[in-house]
C-alpha cells in the first residue's frame, strides 16, 4: 500500500486517480476533496462533497469502490457533506455497473458465504444475534425487521407494521383452526399476530438463538404457547403438514444455490393443497448483492430477480396468484428506522464502537437509496397448489374496511 | 394406414391398443368403445364413455393422442358421452405429459409457424379474419375476445367485459390527456373505452384486417376518430412516444422466439418514464402449447410461464408492480362463450361445415378444462420504468367504489 505522506501533494498521480473515480461514478455532482484539496466534478454543478482523508484511501476507492467506500466511511476516513441518503441516490443513478474484478470477487464471496445449514447459522448469528437491545433502539415496539405497509399517510411505524402483518394474513385468507408454518420468524411478531388475531396454529422456524428466545418469552407472556411453537432450526428441517406456508424476509438469506431446497421445503410442508406467501427484497433484473453489505452486515445475502423467485415454485406446479411490489413502503419504513437510529446514536456508540455505528448508518442510508433508485424492490407473492381450496375471486377483501391496527 | 375393415373385430391387437391408451390417460374413469365393443377402465368406475368409430381412429389416438383426438372429434369419428368439459378436465388431470414424439413435433411446429412479420399476418388471418359475423354469435356485444372480470357474481358477460376494461384502466392509472399505445387491439373495444371514459389519446395496432375495419367503423360511429387511431400493422412497427403501453391477449401470439423484439417495442414506445400492462394466457411452468390448437385454431400460439413473460421486462429494467391471476374469471368467461356458441350451433353450421363447428366446440371446452385444471393461467402484469411518475401507494383505488359498467 502506498504511503500517502510520501506522495506529492495534489500532484499528477492524485489528479489521475480522482479522474478515474469521476469516470466510475459518471456524471454525479460530487466534489472530491483529498486531504483538503478540492476537485470539482467535470461539467456539472456540485451538490455534494466527499472528503477523503488521505491518498491511500483514495487508492482504495479506485481499486474497489464497493468495499472501499463502505470500509473508509465506517472508519471515518471518508466524510460526506450533504444528506447521506441523497448523496447515495445520486451516485447510484450514475455509477457504472460492477467491473470484472467485482464480479469475480462476488462469486468468491458467494462460495465462502454459501448458506449451508452450518454456514447459515453463522451468517444469521452475525446479524440477528447482535443483541435484542440494539434492535429495540430503532425498530418498532414489536421488533418487526421487514418492510412495513402504510395504507394511510399518517400511520406510525408501529401501526404500519401491524397493517403489514394484517395485509399478509388477509392475502393468505387465514381461517381459524388452520395450521401455518413460518420460515424465518424474526422476533415472532407475525406468528403471534396470526395466532392471536386469526385463530390459527403456527410453527415458526428460525436459527437465530436470541430471536427465538425472545419470541418464546412473548408467547408465554401472551398465553399463546398452545398455539405458537417457536423452533430453533433451519428451514431445511421443517417437518409436519400445514395448510399455509409463510416466509417474510428470509428468502434473502437462502441464497440462489439453495432455491431448489427451499421449494422442496415448501412442498413437503403444504403439498398441492396448500397456499402461501413469500415476502422478500428482490430486483427487476439479476445482479450481485453489494459485497460490502455481505462483508459487514448480511453475510450470505442475495436479492433475487423476481423471475428467480418464481422459479422456486415451478418444479412443484404452484400457481402465482398475486404479486405486489411494496418498494416505496420500504423507503418509508427504513426512513423511520434511520431516523430512530440517528436519535439513538449516543446509545449505539455506548454499546459498540464508532465504526459499527457508522457502518450501520451507511447500511440503512444505502438501503433507502437502493429502493429509491429501484435498484431494490420488495415483492409479496401469494401462491397456491393446484388442489388448494378456492380462494377469493377478487382482491377487494384486502381493501374492504380501513385496516385498524389493534395495537398502536 | 391400417384398414379397419380387415382387422379382426375386438381381437388381441385392438385390446392391446386400448390398453396402451389407458396407460396414456392414466386412471381416468373413461370407458372406451370401439365400433360398439366396450372396454371399461381398469380399476375405476367409469363416468364417461368415448365412442371411437373404427380401428384406424383408435390407432391415430395411440400414435398421437393430442392431434388424433382433436381431428377425430372434429370429424365425428369420436363421440364423448357425458359433459365434454368435465370429460376433458378428468383426462387432463390424469394424462401423462408429452412424449418425445410430441415434443419433437412441437419444435417442428414452432419452427414452421414462427411468428415472423409475414407469418404473423397469416397466423392472425387464420383465426381473427373468420368473419365478424361468426364472433358476433357468441362473444359479448363489444366483441371482447379476452378474459372478462367478474367482481360481482351476478354480472352478465357484457358487464364483466366492461368491468375488465375498467380494471385495466384503473391499474394503469390513466389520466386525461395521456397517450396510450395498444399492441393487438382486437375489435377495438378497449381502445375506445380508454378514449371515451378516461380522456386519453390511443394508437392501437393490429394485423387483422377485418378487426381493424370494424374498429374504425366504431370509432367513426362514436365520434372518437380524433382520439383513437387504429393502425393495421405489426407490433414491431410501432412508432411514436407514449405514456402507457397496453397489450391484452396478444403475447400469446408473439411466440417465445420474439420476446426480445416485443420488449424492445415496449421500450421504444414508452422509454424509462412509461408504464404499462400485459394481460395474457400463461402458465405456472414451461410447457408446449397444444399442437392440435396450433394446427386448427391458433397457429403460432404459445402460453409462456410467468417467469418467461417477466423476462420481457428485464433487459429494460422495468419494475413489476402488480401481478394478478384471473384464471377463474377466464373459466366463467369461456363458459359464457361456450353456452352462447351452443345456442348458436345451427347458425354456425349454416356458416361453416360441421367439422368446423365441432372443432370450435372442442377448443372452447378444452380451454375451460385447461383453466379449470390450472394447466393454463391468466396473468395481468403492471410494470413501470425507473423514471415513471409515482403511482398509487396501494391498490385500494381498484376496489374503492363498486365498478358500475357504463353500458350493460
Amino acid at each position: 500500500m502506498q504511503n500517502s505522506n510520501r506522495r506529492p501533494q495534489g500532484g499528477f498521480v492524485e489528479r489521475w486517480v480522482v479522474g478515474k473515480i469521476f469516470e466510475t461514478i459518471g456524471r454525479a455532482p460530487v466534489t472530491i476533496a483529498v486531504g483538503g484539496r478540492q476537485y470539482p466534478p467535470p461539467g456539472v454543478e456540485p451538490l455534494f462533497r466527499v472528503s477523503i482523508r488521505d491518498f491511500s484511501t483514495l487508492l482504495e476507492l479506485l481499486r474497489d469502490p464497493e468495499i472501499g467506500f463502505g470500509e473508509a466511511y465506517s472508519e471515518g476516513r471518508v466524510e460526506v457533506d450533504g444528506d447521506l441518503v441523497q448523496f447515495l441516490v445520486t451516485v447510484y443513478e450514475t455509477i457504472k455497473g460492477p467491473r470484472w474484478y467485482s464480479r469475480a470477487a462476488s462469486r468468491w464471496m458467494e462460495w465462502w458465504q454459501n448458506n449451508t445449514p452450518r454456514r447459515s447459522r453463522e451468517n444469521i448469528h452475525h446479524h440477528y444475534d447482535l443483541g435484542n437491545d440494539f434492535y429495540k433502539l430503532w425498530l418498532d415496539r414489536q421488533l418487526v425487521y421487514t418492510c412495513a405497509y402504510f395504507p394511510r399517510e399518517e400511520m406510525t411505524l408501529e401501526q404500519a407494521q401491524i397493517a403489514k402483518m394484517d395485509h399478509i394474513c388477509r392475502k393468505m385468507e387465514l381461517r381459524a383452526g388452520e395450521s401455518v408454518v413460518e420460515a424465518g420468524c424474526g422476533w415472532g411478531a407475525l406468528a403471534l399476530h396470526m395466532a392471536r388475531n386469526y385463530g390459527v396454529r403456527v410453527k415458526a422456524f428460525n436459527i437465530s438463538h436470541e430471536q427465538i428466545e425472545y419470541a418464546r418469552r412473548r408467547a408465554r407472556q401472551e398465553n399463546l404457547t398452545g398455539f405458537v411453537e417457536f423452533i430453533e432450526d433451519d428451514y431445511r428441517n421443517i417437518s409436519g403438514k400445514f395448510d399455509v406456508f409463510v416466509s417474510v424476509g428470509m428468502l434473502e438469506h437462502v441464497g440462489e444455490q439453495h432455491y431448489r431446497e427451499f421449494g422442496e421445503a415448501i412442498h413437503r410442508s403444504i403439498g398441492d393443497a396448500g397456499r402461501g406467501l413469500l415476502h422478500f427484497i428482490g430486483r427487476s433484473y439479476k445482479t450481485q448483492f453489494s459485497r460490502w453489505i455481505r462483508k459487514r452486515i448480511f453475510p450470505g445475502a442475495y436479492a433475487p430477480a423476481l423471475r428467480e423467485a418464481i422459479e422456486v415454485f415451478e418444479p412443484h406446479g404452484y400457481s402465482v396468484l398475486d404479486v405486489e411490489n411494496l418498494r416505496r413502503h420500504y423507503i418509508r419504513t427504513i426512513e423511520h428506522w434511520l431516523d430512530r437510529f440517528e436519535r439513538a446514536r449516543g446509545e449505539v456508540r455506548r454499546m459498540y464502537e464508532e465504526r459499527f455505528e457508522r457502518a450501520w448508518r451507511l447500511y440503512l442510508a444505502g438501503s433507502i437509496a437502493g429502493f429509491e433508485t429501484s435498484t431494490l424492490q420488495l415483492f409479496q407473492i401469494v401462491f397456491a397448489g393446484t388442489k388448494c381450496r378456492p380462494l377469493a375471486l377478487t382482491r377487494d377483501h384486502l381493501y374492504r374496511e380501513p385496516c385498524v391496527p389493534a395495537m398502536s
